[in-house]
């Protein structure tokens, strides 16, 4: 998928696309949700024994308007970027390794593509603004492509990218969720890569939740105490130089955020606004998540926290959303390794109540056939 | 299977089986741990990313004593027996429930059933003590019967079972992990169904941690506030009178224990005896490790806490293993379903250094090469 050239430069066009799609995200449905809670109690268990699984049955019988659910369709959403800022020295590793990764992702040698594999979920992999050329090698259909330019601008000095830019990616996400949603997928696992993105991340969660860098920025891919102190300054420096407002995400989004991410807040909207599940990874698709939130705020219904990275901003990010996430793993790679396991947990989630036997099916005794203790 | 009479009665043969056991658990292979770590840092991806899923597979490698061990071959073993101390009014169920979701094991429609296909995992069912006769009614080859009587007696009035009763469970666990290793198995997920067994669990746990059962009795299935007060008194009545001692761990298992969790305890001792991986499940399978640990501390190497338990015990009983659960879900069911969750993981961590790229095979740049910031 390429984007098309018709509307490339017709921001309003843009613009309505996203506005449409905030509007059109439905409330929960509570009834299904209702019912799924009440098909858990007939199964063969005492009620709630199987704890967090039951209430991802419940959210997703909620998210999807029915009872109980088929077993997830998931994609995991790789959206990857290069970032301007990188050129401040803020992450360990050199921009060209977001090239790199990419191409990993598409030979299937990347984490993420184990962890999708064994979550039973396809991936796909977007160019959202690699500074490299990458089409051009790949096989075809292999990747989705919505660039609109090689990498931001360094946001410690100028906006990451302009205004029509961010909407323009935004809005694409949006399409991608729906085509994909049209083809039968339910759970979007969002993903992303791009050496610098934490950064990014850590800058937006500052915008949107209005913590101090302090607390927000955190070590990557793994930096040391030199780069850690270049990275809070740069965040600092960022913040007082665009003063983002939590009113204006897509001013924000464009000012200190990335494209990929970007890109996956107008995933999570789309998915939202088709009765699809969200699945956040780490900290940068959460930041995106903090923006896609601020956009429409319903949107925060249909996402699910996989895991608390070991970015200490992370926790922030998701405590705003009101999110309490499945899994704590120390993980903090991203490309979508969170989301997928989280994606295999809702596919188990979501087989008990499919092929779980009741207390009547299975002639097993309730808790209330007990209310006289034995003798 | 069924036992082989020739040794029923005979005590000595059991106990030589359980002190071989004890004494054949080897060392964890920390080359093998590593090298496994090695090969982490060659894989595309910043050291540690992963996690804990690296964890898992540095273990998994000590355990097995290879540096990249073939992915699990899981099996479940639930055990399931009956407990004298249900009489006291312990539990919301009645006792005839053991049988009942025995049944329900066999014919496939129990949460673990659902869970273990999820993760790969055979369920292998084990009568180690239900109170009704369930051999005739079942399919050839279906389950494994190793019944010494149906049910316990009541351990608040007099012990569970004899020594000779305990010892025999012990060795036809080891026996079962013995068997199941040679035909491949190399990952032990440990399950229960009792009526009555949080109640032996939480007896065992004082035994073993010298909590008191303010600490250590919870509520189980999900009893109200008069079964609660019932079964901590039962706990507190029968650790007055059998004074079990930790330095006896045989006595302590043969009078609050419970026939299952003697078997779980072989069964733990067995796999570790033949390197394979021990997963635990909730707060018996727990409080069975508890007992595998006192007979030989070197087992506790071999085993990996699955999941924190909504039970208050099971953290003791986890802290005083000096174990760190994987999951953390709010279940509070047993039969195995935490460890099948937690199989699935093993499996997946174990995936990532087979099919991962390295570095060097898909041209990533490592940290190292961005010693200098980029400009």
């Amino acid at each position: 998928m390429t984007h098309s050239g018709s509307h490339a430069d017709d921001i309003t066009y843009w613009e309505r696309e996203v506005l449409d799609a905030c509007a059109r995200i439905p409330a929960i449905d509570d009834a299904a949700r209702e019912q799924a809670l009440a098909r858990q109690r007939r199964l063969t268990k005492p009620p709630g024994a199987l704890g967090r699984l039951e209430d991802l049955h419940a959210w997703m019988a909620g998210v999807r308007g029915t009872a109980v659910p088929p077993t997830p369709n998931p994609v995991i959403i790789v959206a990857a970027a290069d970032h301007g800022v990188a050129t401040e020295g803020v992450s360990a590793y050199p921009s060209a390794v977001t090239a790199q990764m990419f191409r990993n992702f598409v030979s299937g040698g990347a984490a993420i593509n184990v962890l999708a594999a064994h979550a039973g979920a396809r991936v796909v992999v977007v160019d959202a603004g690699v500074a490299t050329d990458l089409d051009e090698s790949m096989p075809e259909g292999a990747i989705t492509t919505v660039k609109l330019r090689k990498g931001t601008s360094n946001f410690a000095a100028t906006p990451a990218m302009t205004r029509s830019e961010c909407t323009q990616l935004i809005a694409r996400g949006i399409g991608l969720a729906r085509d994909l949603a049209a083809d039968g997928v339910d759970v979007f696992g969002l993903g992303d890569m791009g050496i610098g993105n934490t950064t990014a991340a850590a800058a937006l969660t500052c915008a949107f939740t209005g913590h101090r860098p302090a607390l927000t920025v955190g070590r990557g891919t793994g930096i040391d105490d030199a780069r850690y102190a270049a990275k809070r300054a740069v965040v600092e420096r960022a913040l007082a130089l665009h003063a983002p407002s939590p009113a204006d995400p897509v001013g924000t989004l464009a000012a200190v955020g990335g494209f990929e991410l970007a890109f996956l807040a107008g995933v999570a909207i789309g998915a939202a606004a088709t009765r699809c599940a969200v699945v956040l990874d780490g900290y940068p698709t959460t930041a995106a998540a903090l923006a896609a939130a601020a956009l429409a705020p319903c949107s925060v219904d249909f996402m699910l926290a996989s895991h608390r990275s070991a970015e200490p901003g992370h926790d922030l990010a998701l405590a705003h959303l009101g999110l309490r996430p499945l899994l704590d793993l120390d993980l903090r790679l991203g490309e979508g390794t969170g989301a997928a396991l989280a994606c295999s947990l809702l596919t188990a989630a979501l087989r008990i109540p499919h092929e779980m036997a009741t207390f009547d099916s299975a002639g097993v005794s309730r808790a209330e056939d007990a209310l006289v203790p034995e003798t």
